[in-house]
């Protein structure tokens, strides 16, 4: 720490390596599997640790494990708050920092270690301990590109979302009700209130099915039947939505880029700024570079039939 | 009501704390939200009164609560039937109120008060009186604005719907009766006639599958494997047809929000006017102002791309 | 049959009750909603026969209900045959009638009365005879229209249907004989052979999941969790598909419908022919006359915007 | 041997006959036919070796089908490698050779004769080798040909599938974990270890629901619908994508046949080469000749309405 410069350029190779360029370099790529490798482990280690044989057996590798795991999870935490100013999204100083410790994916990051080292302080039950310790799964979504896709589409469903569970609330707590009026007499024992009726129309409505509670009465049937009929669709509507919303966002980003394809290739050809910019658009947008190749072969194509005044001659440009 | 006015200003002024503009004021929050909790409290109370324990101990306060509410939901069902007349869906005078009182959202709110005024008259069982506090539920309606567009789907997809319904009932039938045919004389308890095989169809078209009833024939077995490809298909289609359906819908309304864009933005600007109509628009539309600002803001980049005439070189303001 | 005129206007006045333009009407509907209410009747009567105590108490009445309904299905197949002629789809002659008698709707509908004539003079089982009846339900695709679209959906997904079902089928086998392989020794009984593992295998594979047979060992387990999750994409896929591309065929209606009405507003107007042009496409199309309308609106509306050349202020007639 | 023109001729008739333009010819068909045949008797077999009293008896003509299939097939693998080379996709000559030698679908052929030789000289156990023999049914995978479709429709979504997996995966570890917590005290049998309740909560999530493991604590039960609530979407969702996705791929493949066709059609004609242009492209696509004409037919209606250049009058070719 004698100088600046030194310190700064080797931050910036560190933020290279985890989440900028060189990130798919061997040696970024080493560092990163590294990661995902003892994440699984870590995930591993909390399953086996309940059968019985195995837990006990083994328990002080479990514990080697749970102490290198949070070393290095916690190397990991120091080493991207204190790169985090090199990303644009965060910015320097003190307030960048605090921005970045503040985002939800560094709060998971502190999440997994801290119990760990809060167990030193005060006694927390080494069951749950164990169970946040699952968590660390969470910590894959740093490697998971298409996620911030996916949760942007559930935010943006959010309120068509909000009615379809409505609808599945009230037809759950209708159905129960009615269901419990009907079987309460002829089993009291499966339908002791209308809790049980509650965990019977769920069970049934998302066609779960167990079977560990069935009507039995004539009624009790009729209106089972007309719940399953319309609570497979009512609980499969959501996730039909959903999907259809996604294949939208995907084909909306793919206009979005197409549209800038057009911009950049309005005097003919594509020159060098243009070309980073449109791969960094695409990098933004989530599109392969490949489908990026696609869409640029196919407008180039599209430009060379253009639209002539047969009399003048003359090129109308057009956009498509 | 001595003087006209300040009634009239005190009525303006409910409208739009509970249905208005006002709404989403801090005021306006406090009362729908505590409207909801009152609802919530409703279903829970029915739910707990069923576990017996509860039901015994806790009974004179489930009292309390139900004329509480009852009291509570009867002054905002006289001051909603007030207050109809300042909105210009239903207009004033005693036509408007009774346009207001026999509009379904009204007729629910009547419905949720009504069991309790008429059980001192007439000799209502109580657990069927019980059942019916479930309907406040459908209060929530009141604040669920995307049902509306979840109703107009269902609504534009009922002939479409009607053909998949019918399949999957002449489908339920067939099965059960040759079900019926190949399994009664191996289970003849299980078996007992057509209706115990409908059950059994149901049960497995929908994917429920409680196991309580399944064929042990060869020929049973062959039928139902069948069955069950073909209902999995049959069932799971009108769920996908109202989701893609759902989905072309938020897409149209988009689209027709786009298309009032263009028109307002063809002087290149938006006037103050221009902008409140829009907001309007959005607002019946059911597009939030984020997605509204996102299209005016794409709509005025693409206006600046324009089409060419080839002679005069002068701009061509062109529709997309 | 002594003057044809009144004879051919008998038929013409038939068609138009059973088929044409009066089939709304209330003789129509009154005719209509008779045999409707016959087939439900008989399918009803099938069910019930075979509850033990109803079937043998109230055999006479099943009795006169069958005789009842064969009559009266006989002579509307008979009508129908006779009006085919006034159908432009069949056309007139011999050749028109044989055209009709060999349409599938036809042959249905001779189905449903044949097996009753014939018992007269083969034996057939009186149990399987009652089964026939159920094909009565199938009369009732005349009354519904969206059914084409449905049947042409399916028609023209076949190709990629089939890669599905053979995907599926493949994953069942496989899976079957694996699961075999692992479980067989672990429990002989209930994995006798490869046919006990396939019936798993659709079990679990469409998640209908009765819970009669399932894996105990650690392999199998591994196995069926690995099917499940697979499983239930594959065999959801084909109900997906289809509905994706029966919205895209409504959609493609409208299309083409739209590109009718720009086509017939061209010069600015409807005339009575194209309009009464349009009502026929529509419901050759399915569309109902609100969209109709909507769409006419939508176009003029369109059409009041075109395209200035703002020097020569001419206008360019665009599409859209 | 002895002269290489009329092996050459012979050559190129087989490979007509296996992949060509004559494979829809009656000998194309009876040969292919024949094959699938084979296929189909060969799975058979295998099922129906494993049903104790068959497996005895027949045991000879199970070894009979075998080597008799062996033997067509090493016959059909041997005759596909030879003329690999007429197929423009492989190329003639050793390399070409290798190329087709290396593709899927010839180490499928392969792989399905191979075990049958190595069994000669080296020990396999017989239960396995008759599992290998089940890999003969992805032999039909040269008879489905909207398998790449269906291929390149998961490979482009794999990003998108991999967070819906993701989202599964780690719903399933923690439903487990927390499940195990709660459940594992009231039900230490049922629920011996996590590893129980992943098994549990992917019966649970897939929809499939045994009944096998069910919970019975207030507290498993409240998580239980939770997961089943949340479940379903999620799982549901890749399922959902890939179907939004599969129809539009086909979208985008009738659209590029669209732009192939307007571009042959330019000149207002089609040419004898350009309508052969089309139809190879068609195969291409996997688009039905019926769907190619109606697109022909679609193109020169609309390239009959023009645009008009407002000056000259003249007629503007537009693409659409």
């Amino acid at each position: 720490m004698r100088k600046s410069m030194p310190l700064n350029t080797l931050r910036h190779r560190y933020f290279q390596l985890l989440d900028g360029e060189q990130a798919f370099s061997i040696t970024g790529k080493l560092i990163n599997g590294f990661i995902i490798i003892l994440i699984v482990l870590n995930v591993t280690g909390v399953i086996l640790e309940t059968i019985p044989e195995i837990g006990e057996q083994y328990s002080p590798y479990f514990q080697i494990l749970e102490v290198f795991s949070v070393l290095v999870f916690t190397l990991e935490y120091l080493i991207r708050v204190w790169i985090s100013a090199e990303n644009p999204k965060y910015g320097p100083g003190i307030k960048g920092k605090l921005r970045y410790i503040f985002s939800p994916i560094a709060l998971i990051d502190l999440l997994v270690i801290l119990p760990f080292y809060l167990s030193f302080f005060i006694n927390i039950d080494l069951r749950y301990l164990r169970l946040l310790r699952l968590l660390r799964l969470l910590k894959l979504s740093h490697y998971i590109r298409s996620m911030d896709i996916f949760i942007k589409v559930v935010a943006s469903e959010l309120a068509s979302l909000a009615s379809a569970v409505f609808a599945v609330l009230v037809l759950v707590v209708l159905a129960a009700c009615v269901m419990f009026a009907l079987e309460h007499q002829a089993q009291p024992e499966a339908f002791k209130s209308v809790l049980d009726a509650i965990w019977w129309a769920v069970v049934t409505m998302t066609t779960v099915g167990y079977g560990d509670i069935t009507p039995v009465t004539a009624g009790g049937k009729v209106l089972a039947i007309l719940i399953m009929l319309l609570g497979v669709g009512t609980v499969a509507l959501p996730a039909g939505m959903l999907a259809a919303r996604f294949s939208e966002e995907l084909q909306d980003r793919k206009s979005a880029m197409t549209a800038e394809v057009i911009n950049a290739l309005e005097d003919g050809e594509l020159s060098r700024n243009e070309k980073s910019m449109l791969a960094r658009l695409s990098n933004k947008y989530g599109i392969s570079e490949e489908d990026l190749n696609q869409i640029i072969r196919n407008k180039k194509l599209e430009l060379g039939h253009q639209l002539h005044c047969p009399k003048c001659g003359a090129h109308i440009t057009d956009k498509i």
